[in-house]
């Protein structure tokens, strides 16, 4: 792409999606006067105050998606569950789409994930396809076992355990995945970047911890605590993933290390990520930037540790519902080496993502520390 | 303020001036969720497409500042040439304006600013008055001497230097000041700010080198090259000017360094500032975010040092003058530790500052020749 091309209102960039990833991303974005246009279903949504253009539109509506794409010159998203039948038709029209309609294909429906990952020798899971309860029924072999709706997941909703017999009452309906429960030593996650030129960007692995109520993100450190050993493997597959896919975009990829020291890929979002927050404050390029460069087909930035640091999301606290407000957030900004992001969503509910803490500091083990302790000081509540 | 009243849409903040100050401070507000509402006279200013409303109007028009700033909750500027009277109309109808009309209608006028130094025992170049042109010429006792506007200077303009008789014909009309010329050793900067409560930060030292040809800031690093004992002097000499105003808000000081090691005011803005746009990049909070904290009446943020770093501005290129392009935008952006800054601007203009570059380093010295080096692979020219 031409840089006279870019830059300025003429320059339409089309962002499906108006959530927090959307907004970090229109924050960093006005460093190079790119204008981004956003679309989302709710007129309230994190970017719709700060977005060159906003439209209300349903992501998963051919029509809604058509009609915003027409008039931009690149389009990419920020949440996997859009139309991909009008990506494919816009990109028929000449338009850029990153990532490409055929790998969100994929992406949106875990059992196509899980071929692919079968046919091009990335290491996961193993696993057996149910078409919908009753046929899952039939093919449970052992407790416990991972049963994954094939598409519409998303912030750990469409993932669960199923532990014993009594379970069965909260099978998935519709077509879904068993898969094998990995008694793993530690999650992990890779971000990595590629743009259309075939340049390729990795940055250092973190390690995450999940919280087993609301099954996100509780807290993540960067870098993680592995071997030089498996922190090449874990690049490497990264890289692996996304050339496999010859994707253009940024791609999470969720890794389990088993406790014999295996990979194994988890999930991928193609789109900056949860795990990769701590990026604005702690690299050198943020996964935001990252995302539009590929998406322009810029440079890759550098993904260098300028520090080491920890994230803790801001959840919506337990028995709050309503307009939000952030008790001791005062207490958060006087703290030095602390960064709080609040995403602007009006209405807080229990465990929804409202922000995040990203603590930079000399260690991980410092970084945790500090982290864990303002997300107690700080409190999610509703006026 | 309470904190629970800062937040969500309801709570209007109010910028005065759409520039690149202000695009940056919204671009960091939106980390807090921070509704930002503009008022700017030229519609396509850098803050239009991201302000969470953006009017169009003149900043010096009582009217257009006043019906502005009704419905706003608080109000601040990021350019000093505002009508000072409807911001003391606003305070009167108990809007929270930073900086005060009563700070502001002194900064505003370099006389009254030359006689708040002498009455506060602020060190500064010695000065005398003169009505008109006709005046000054009466006044004039040596050769060389400066000669600044009393009002509506920026920017570089508003200020030169008479040199003999001969320069007599473009002596300024208004009322002005006639300045002995300081032989200085070098330019330095302190940013300091204070909030409501008294609480003050203030930033290290930055050492500036100007442009003859424009009067801009061309060049800076951070931390400046000066002795422990003058660091301590600056950042002292600093703090003492924002008490004696006893304004909340953000103040940059530029300060003279004598040849005998003395200290000199120069100019102040109580606004964030040019020489301290590298704090995005080299220190833990920015001058933009430290702004919109001093407005919020917030604790203010840690102004450690992240790294040495240098600053130079994108200027237009001689020559050019139409639709902007960044000529070798790509090669930039694929530099490690350096970070581009384009605010968006949609004419470029020789000598037009459209944007800034920041380097990180290991030392002052490496920063400056990297940032030079950057400043000349990019050429702003016209399409």
């Amino acid at each position: 792409m031409d840089t006279k091309n870019w830059q300025g209102k003429e320059f339409k960039f089309g962002l499906i999606g108006g959530g927090q990833l959307g907004r970090m991303l229109i924050q960093k974005a006005a460093d190079y006067d790119l204008h981004v246009h956003t679309i989302d279903n709710d007129p309230d949504a994190p970017c719709s105050k700060i977005s060159s253009s906003f439209v209300v539109g349903q992501l998963n509506n051919y029509n809604d998606i058509l009609n915003f794409g027409f008039d931009k010159d690149v389009l990419t998203i920020e949440i996997e569950n859009v139309n991909v039948d009008a990506l494919e038709a816009l990109e028929k029209l000449g338009k850029i789409v990153v990532p490409s309609s055929s790998v969100l294909r994929i992406i949106q429906d875990k059992g196509l994930q899980k071929q692919f990952y079968l046919a091009n020798d990335i290491p996961t899971a193993p696993f057996v396809f149910a078409d919908n309860k009753e046929d899952l029924l039939t093919k449970i072999t052992s407790f416990p076992v991972v049963n994954k709706l094939r598409k519409g997941g998303y912030d750990g909703k469409g993932v669960q355990i199923l532990r014993s017999e009594s379970d069965f009452s909260k099978a998935f309906e519709n077509a879904s995945i068993l898969e094998t429960v990995i008694d793993f030593e530690k999650e992990i996650s890779v971000i990595v970047a590629r743009n259309a030129n075939g340049e390729t960007a990795v940055y250092p692995t973190v390690e995450c911890y999940f919280n087993e109520d609301s099954n996100l993100v509780e807290l993540l450190f960067s870098p993680a605590n592995i071997s030089a050993k498996l922190e090449k493997e874990s690049k490497d597959l990264a890289l692996k993933v996304i050339t496999s896919f010859e994707m253009t975009g940024i791609l999470a990829v969720e890794l389990f290390v088993t406790k014999d020291g295996k990979l194994l890929v988890n999930e991928v979002a193609p789109r900056p990520h949860n795990s990769g927050h701590h990026t604005i404050e702690c690299n050198h390029t943020s996964q935001f930037e990252q995302h539009f460069r590929t998406v322009l087909n810029l440079p890759l930035g550098s993904t260098k540790m300028i520090s080491q640091g920890a994230m803790v999301n801001i959840l919506g606290a337990k028995g709050y519902e309503g307009p939000v407000y952030y008790e001791n957030i005062d207490k958060v900004l006087a703290q030095q080496d602390v960064f709080c992001h609040i995403y602007g969503k009006e209405i807080t509910k229990p465990n929804r993502k409202m922000g995040h803490i990203t603590v930079r500091a000399n260690s991980t083990k410092e970084a945790i520390i500090l982290a864990e302790s303002m997300n107690k000081v700080l409190k999610v509540k509703s006026m």
